[in-house]
């Protein structure tokens, strides 16, 4: 698997899939549905992790609940979309036992065929990157760890240049992976820092995206789809800002998030591809994983946690492929 | 310990060390000594945590050479240093054993009495960065985790702006920690980004320095020393800058990397400092750790490695009080 095109094989999947689609697992205890909170002997309120009475009981039964929860929605997700992205930040409050459920559930992933992309937007500089990027995509140092294989891409923040990412090119490109570095995000206060205006008139994320597509273009990880194995996360902020940072990263592949929970519109999505449908996959995450909380699949199915991320799930795929340019096809 | 404030905790461990100097632990396994390396049965060829043939038993071997190393290391530098950067990076090769070794460690420095700096570099937005926040920082999270202790303060990058930030500052102001933002950091590309020019001539850095004295002030985290829990990560680029960004964050202590190994001058080190001698702490790693590779401590002490960390740290204490104004009393 990892010895064919990061790139390539993002876009195969999607293709079989029609479905330029990521279900994003950002699982918090708290929101679990009440059965998956019962079968690990876990009430509402001790769900938080951050709760006063903490034990590793209830730690181990934690982890457990959130495993089981996120490996559920893997299977359900697993027929409609091509990709499944992890954030291990909902992983790492439970330390050791927090990393493993996190790399057991790469796997899971992967064993369901699909591409997974690790969320760790990790960044440092020279031989401290290295680390980071032989940890997260690296094959034999996960090997040597426990037996893992790491995700087929990760995502990188770019503030120290590309100091913080030749590392992970380097790892990725030893090992048929990827990575998408963080370009534009989808929060309020992204601007403050990335929206910055310059002195020849562009923004912070205008430079950090030519960058990005120097690297795709001198990296050598070019595949035969014309997208480099190095993409880029592009909230689409506004229209207008979009459509330059798809015009400035023609070999790029862009992992869009913000979708559903978010609030992006399907036009500002729609400016993510290209007119050939190619060149982005959206991501949503809460709306698929915590459908059952809220309308429409709350009172289609009430209860029934499971078909309300289906319904969630069939919902998203169906609705990506009304605001894909020619559908992809 | 953690219901003092952490900027007055640091500066009076300063004060009582005579020394505005942090130890930085990033140990690598093919660095280790000999000995390290023999008492847990490892050739230096089988260090490398890539190497052809890892297996469960070298993988626990080597995360306890890295603790045992990482752990004597901190013995020996107590007495000389009021803190110690732990840096994550070179632990998460190791997943869930690495994980575990440094929050073992993080304790072993707290234990001796010193300042523990969790140097993670963690980004991410809104809920997602709370499960961060409370991961690196939250004393009930960590409780619920393995009964570790979180460190005294942590680093955070800026590219999200400040839904980045404001997370790891609340939960810093629950547990009288805090936090160091990336400001400018001591790799060679790093003006890629953050030395961008804007509109207004100043750079990206020194907008983000703006937006680190802001949240310095505003925060509710400013200590009797006149210096909020919010610091910021400023390796010394070049006498202006480096002025112009003590100038723009007079309420932030500086956490300066980048001394010994990665060759910051003693002037351009000094200039982080205030004319009274606080505001910052000058952290060395390799110069100090693998001080048994180098002259003068491996002609002096040759064969004993704890001998050659205890001469570097001494000279690297003694160097940083002939830099800083005033010696800081």
């Amino acid at each position: 698997m990892a010895t064919t095109h990061f790139a390539d094989r993002l876009l195969l999947g999607i293709r079989e899939k029609k479905a330029a689609a990521c279900v994003g697992l950002d699982p918090l205890l708290d929101q679990l549905p009440m059965g998956v909170l019962g079968a690990h002997e876990l009430a509402p309120n001790s769900a938080d992790p951050a709760d006063d009475h903490p034990s590793s009981v209830t730690s181990a039964r934690r982890v457990e609940a959130l495993f089981d929860f996120s490996a559920e929605v893997i299977r359900i997700v697993a027929p409609y979309v091509p990709a499944v992205k992890i954030n291990i930040a909902f992983f790492e409050p439970y330390h050791a036992e927090g990393i493993r459920a996190y790399d057991r559930l790469i796997q899971m992933v992967q064993a369901a065929g699909l591409v997974v992309i690790g969320d760790v937007k990790r960044g440092d500089i020279g031989h401290t990157c290295m680390q980071y990027a032989r940890a997260h995509l690296g094959e034999r140092a996960v090997r040597a760890g426990e037996g893992a294989f790491p995700p087929d891409a990760v995502t990188v923040n770019p503030y120290f240049g590309q100091d913080g990412v030749k590392p992970f090119i380097q790892v990725a490109n030893e090992t048929g992976r990827g990575l998408f570095v963080l370009v534009q995000t989808s929060n309020p206060s992204a601007k403050e820092v990335q929206g910055l205006r310059l002195a020849d008139g562009s923004t912070v994320g205008d430079q950090v995206a030519r960058l990005v597509q120097t690297w795709a273009v001198d990296s050598g990880l070019m595949g035969t789809s014309g997208y480099s194995n190095i993409g880029a996360v592009v909230s689409p902020r506004d229209l207008a800002s979009t459509r330059r940072l798809r015009d400035l990263m023609p070999n790029c592949l862009f992992l869009v998030p913000g979708f559903g929970a978010q609030g992006r519109t399907s036009e500002e999505a729609a400016t993510c591809f290209k007119s050939d449908g190619t060149g982005a996959i959206v991501t949503a995450s809460r709306s698929v994983i915590y459908a059952y909380q809220e309308p429409p699949s709350r009172d289609l199915y009430p209860g029934d946690w499971k078909s309300c991320v289906t319904h969630a799930c069939r919902a998203f795929v169906d609705q990506i492929r009304t605001i894909v340019p020619r559908s992809g096809s």
